[in-house]
Parts: structure tokens; sequence; C-alpha cells
């Protein structure tokens, strides 16, 4: 049962935002058989099956350690006394383009390769507004002075033109660049590895809470988790996926930017690296990302820019559109913009449809979003 | 007439070299149409067309001003009191195969397109033995102490690895490349845009001296002819094709360096650059062309040779072998290598066969040349 109390039958949303604190709690992190089953059937209808163990072979073993545990109503009554909350797909603020490159990925490739199924939050904006227009900046743990000096010229410069600044909030250049967004009055996300409540390192407990106050601190594992190693890499997918571009600032030989590198190419975003001296260690994982074809070098924020924004997808084949595509991109105007609930009236089409095939005509370089909303792309896109 | 004396009918061997060194004053510098002339009626034939203005109407503009002026005995005269030579096709030390890409480019698309006729060199060493596995390292003249640094690591460790350093004897990086190969105990090679007489830049009499005590200092311009801006151009291109691979230390916005570099590609040799600081101007070239894609970004002598070193020509589809090229590579053996005299030998095909063929084999990626000679690549050479 979800709710606290049995005998209670909890609306339809309250139902469903359950069931998706429920799952995320008993897979913790991406769990591509699970995405799949609840694409197949529904949520409510996989949180049942999970619970009673109704399940598939590929679903099993990820479930069995935590399946038997309910305590969602605790999870939510936990983040909302924290002044956080929870976003799950179902939710406006839900990023939704942006994580549908994690639902294209193939999860033979890497465990990793799935949605979040939801994201906890700390902070006042609104998840979807705040990575409209969106830059992760990260890099070395040990970065040099040369590394902070750069990182923030770069950020400062995105900032001043409304770019949100996205980073994993650890040591070195992470914490550099929220520091110079929040300087710069900016927007800033930080994407954890752990609980939104828990402030990791333990040394930016004060970055993290400022940027609680203006920007968002998230994480799509549940209040009180704390940072296993293996959540670093699924935390770095999201980072990725939440930004148009990744920015490397500097990256020792092992870094762990490399691996937010990985995630950008696997999602078609861009990923940049700012070089350095050869003389110098904390350099060494850009220039061999360039080298070796990882990462575009750039050297200040308008390079930036014209890599990451707007969006620059490959364009696939030119393949015709399907009638709610078609019906969808007629109903945007030839010049300004709409959000999809004025698209869901203008259409007649359900919201869940407006929302799943927009990023479609975006990835067929027909349409693009900005700060007003959805607008045709005139001309050759390319 | 060839000779100071008219009466003296000079060996045919002495007429070619007059008829080189005639036209090469006649036209200054790289020629297309005249190197196409010369290939089909011969140098004495091309020389005495020029002379007598029996030419195509492409012709007779570059040679009408210095057509009538032969002062090719006198030029070699000079040469030789100044302890130098004239270095001409039909020398064994005429780096062929390095020059052999000049040849292929289209002469439309630029009016440098087209090898030199002859250069005139100092220095105790064959131009051919000496760049036989050289690397061209260029820069900026106004170069930091970082990039002077940089030059002095790699050119050091390339020196180590018995490769010879060209480069253009100008201020900055381009110096202290020869200096730190000479300094090494290396061979380097200077390329100059004015006679080898002259010191250029003025301030580098003593530089100049130096490296023709010990490897070579060359030119396509005869003795005594300045440094015309336009030379410089046209210079870079020989730079660029007497190396394996050309890279760029430092260099401003504007850099000549780039210039080089475009020769580089479009001669199939690999262009490299070093990064340095974003906030430095002396890098800005170098992250300019690794952004564009002209040079590969680069960071000490091992990467240089991954690239540069052997030569790697991208490979064309593959072709069936003439029977002389079939002869030939047959002759090689297995493992060792062999000299084109001793192919000449082994084959009984004439010499300039051998000379014309051996770079064939290697555009299709069957041989290799070192310091031992030419020898068979084994396996896929890709």
């Amino acid at each position: 049962m979800f709710g606290r109390d049995e005998n209670v039958v909890p609306l339809d949303a309250d139902r469903r935002r359950l069931a998706w604190v429920y799952l995320s709690r008993v897979v913790q992190g991406p769990c591509p058989a699970l995405s799949a089953l609840i694409e197949q059937v529904g949520v409510v209808e996989a949180a049942r099956a999970v619970r009673e163990c109704a399940l598939p072979e590929s679903l099993r073993r990820p479930t069995e350690k935590r399946r038997e545990t309910d305590c969602a109503q605790a999870d939510l009554d936990l983040v909302t006394h924290l002044g956080g909350r929870v976003i799950t797909p179902d939710d406006p603020e839900w990023p939704a383009w942006r994580l549908l490159a994690l639902s294209r990925l193939d999860p033979g490739r890497d465990a990793d390769a799935a949605p979040p199924l939801v994201l906890w939050a700390r902070g006042p904006l609104s998840l979807l507004e705040a990575t409209e227009q969106a830059i992760a900046v990260v890099g070395a743990r040990c970065s040099s002075g040369y590394g902070e000096r750069v990182t923030g010229e770069i950020v400062g410069d995105l900032v001043d033109r409304h770019w949100t600044i996205v980073s994993g909030a650890a040591f070195g250049i992470d914490g550099t660049a929220h520091r110079t967004a929040l300087a710069c009055g900016g927007t800033t996300v930080a994407v954890l590895a752990c609980g939104v409540d828990r402030p990791y390192p333990a040394q930016h407990d004060r970055l993290l809470s400022e940027i609680a106050d203006t920007g968002l601190v998230i994480s799509e594992y549940p209040p009180a988790s704390p940072a296993h190693k293996h959540h670093f890499l699924a935390r770095n997918r999201l980072v990725a996926a939440l930004a148009d571009g990744v920015l490397v600032v500097e990256a020792g030989l092992r870094s762990g930017a490399r691996n937010t590198v990985k995630w950008a190419r696997r999602l078609g975003r861009p990923a940049l690296a700012v070089p350095g001296p050869v003389t110098a260690a904390s350099s060494v994982g850009c220039h061999r990302m360039i080298r070796e074809g990882e990462a575009l070098l750039v050297t200040k924020a308008e390079e930036v820019l014209a890599e990451a924004g707007p969006l620059r997808l490959p364009l696939p084949t030119p393949t015709p559109l399907t009638p709610e595509e078609s019906t969808i991109y007629e109903a945007l105007p030839k010049s300004g913009s709409h959000q999809p609930t004025d698209l869901a009236t203008r259409t007649g089409l359900p919201l869940p449809t407006i929302r799943a095939t927009l990023p479609a005509l975006e990835l067929a370089g027909l349409i693009a979003c900005d700060s007003s909303g959805w607008h045709r792309i005139e001309g050759d896109p390319r």
C-alpha cells in the first residue's frame, strides 16, 4: 500500500507520486529495466509488480534488496521538512526533453543508461526553467590558480548572457563555477551523488546552502542517502543531460570530468575543454581529451556558446513527420513562441503528447526552445 | 650560351647545372608553368626556350624581367666562394621524395605550388640525409618564456631520438628551435627567404653561421637575394615539405606559422600545435588552429612522433602495382633496407626510375625510409 493509512485511497496524482518515490528508493539510481517496465505498464502498475515481485528475471536482482521497504511517504515528509521537494516525470518542472536522450541510449552498453525516476530538489527555481539554457562546467578537484581564473572568466561571461551553470559541487573547478555564478547573480544547479540534505563534500556545506537559496540542489538519490562511489558516475550523466554542453576547465589524467564528457558525447551534447600550459598536470586530461577528439578546444565563453547554444544535436536524415508532429509544428507561430500548455490548448492534444513530441521535433532540427518557449527554426537549421 | 667561354662546350652535367641555375634566377622562386615545361622538354631545352622567348603565353610574364640576364656561372662562383653549393634535381642529395608532393599540387589553387628549381646550400651535410627524418618546429616571433621552455624540451627530446629540426631562423620559436638543436648536438636545417649569404634577421648572423658549421642553411633564392615579403610564404612551403611534420609551439593570431601549417596539410604532412594558457596572446594562434581542425594538439615529443614518424600520408585505395613498382618492392628484403643505388644494381632499373618509383610505393603505404635506407612495411600499414 502506498499511503500511511491503508483505508484512505490517495488521489491518482498522489498515488503516482508515491509510486515514483517508492520505485526510486528500491533501485537507488538508474535502472534501464525498471524504466522499460514503467514505460510499458505505467508507474503505478510497475510499483505494484515490484512490490509483489511479479517481475521478469531482469528486474528481480535490482529490486530484491529494498523491494519490501516502502518509505515513500516518509521520504516525502522528510524532504518537505527540509524545505525541498521531489520532482517526478508527472510534474511540470520535469525537464523531459533534456532527459529524453537518456531514454534513447542502449542500456546494453551502460547499466546507467536510463533517465532518473525522480529528482529530489532544494531551491526556489523550476528545474525546467533553470535548465532551459545551461552549460555544465566541471573539472579537476586539484585545480590551479590558472584554472580558477579561467573558470571565473568564462562562467562570469556565461552568467552575463543568462546561462545557468550546472556542476557537481566538488572541490576545485566545480566549486569555483558555482561560486562565480552566485557571485555574478546567476543561476546555478548543483547535482549531487548523495541526498540533497547531505553536504558533500562537508566543507561545501555553506556553498550548497547558498546554491539552494537562489538556484537548485538536486539529486536522484533520496534524502539521507550517502554518496556511494558508483553514484558519482551516474550523477555525471545528469550533469551532462541537464546542460546544452559540458565544459571541462582543468582535468588531471584520471579526472572524473572525462566521464562527464563521455556522457555528453553519448547524449549528443558538445564536449568542450580549455587548454592550459603543457607543463601543468592539471591540464593533462583536457589536452588528452582534445587530442583524442573527445572534446573540442575552447578558450572563452563565445566559443562555448558557438558550440553549445542553441543545442546542436546531430540532425538525422529527414523522415516524414507523424500527424501529431505536423499538428504541433503547424501550431507554432512563424515568429514568437509557445509553452507546451499553450500548444495543448491550441492543438487539442493532451499535454503528455505535446511534451513527448516537442523533443522529437527538436531532434529533427525543426524547432528549438528558449526562455520564452518553443519556436520554429527558420530556413535550413544546418 | 651557358658557359663563360662560348667556344667551350660544357659537359652535359655542367650544362644542366647551368640551365637549372639560370632558370632559377629568372623566375626567383616557385613557378608551376616553368616546372611543367622542364618536365616536358628537359631543363636544357627549357632554358633555351626561355632565353629565346620561344614560350607559351603563360611563361612570358614570369620570365620577362630577367630572361635576358644570365649570371649562372657568376652565381655558382659566388656560392663556391662563400663555401656553399647549389643542389639541383640532378644531384644525389636532392630530396626528391620530399619535394614530390609539391609537384602534385594544383597550381590553379596556389601560384607557389611547385617544387624549387634548385636549392642553394651552406653546410657540411647532405640535404637528403639531413632531412631523412625531420620535424619542422616553427612559431611566434614574439615568443614567451613558456614557449621557449616547451620548444627546448620538445626539440631536445627529438634531437635525442636523432630527428633533424627544420625551421626558418626567425626570432622567437624558430631561433630557440635551432639553438636547442645545436646545443644538444643535433642536426638543424634553416630555410631562408633570402640568399644563404645574407644573415636574416641580421641579429641571427652568428646563429646562421653556427647552423652552417654543422647543419645546413638553404634557400631557393640565389646568393645576395634580399628577403622579399612574398618569399616568406614560398619559403614556408619548403619548411613543410622538408619535414615529416610541422610543429607550431606558439603562434599569435596572425602568425606566419599558420601558413606553414597550411602547406603541411596540403602536402599531407601532419600539422601539430602546442597549447598554452588561454590567457596568453602567444598561444591564440595555436588554439585557433587546433579548434578549427587545422592542427592536432600535442604536448610532448612522443606525441609529435606518434603523428609524424614514420611519415603518415593518407593511404589511397589500393591500386595494382606497375611492373617497376613490383620489381622494386620485391627487391627490398623482408628485413633490413636498401639505398636507391643498391636497388638500381639489384633490379637493373635506371637510378632515376628507382628514385621516381620509391615515393609512389611509400605513398601506397608499402615501404618507408629511415636512416639506413628504404624498407618494407610489414603487415597492414594502417
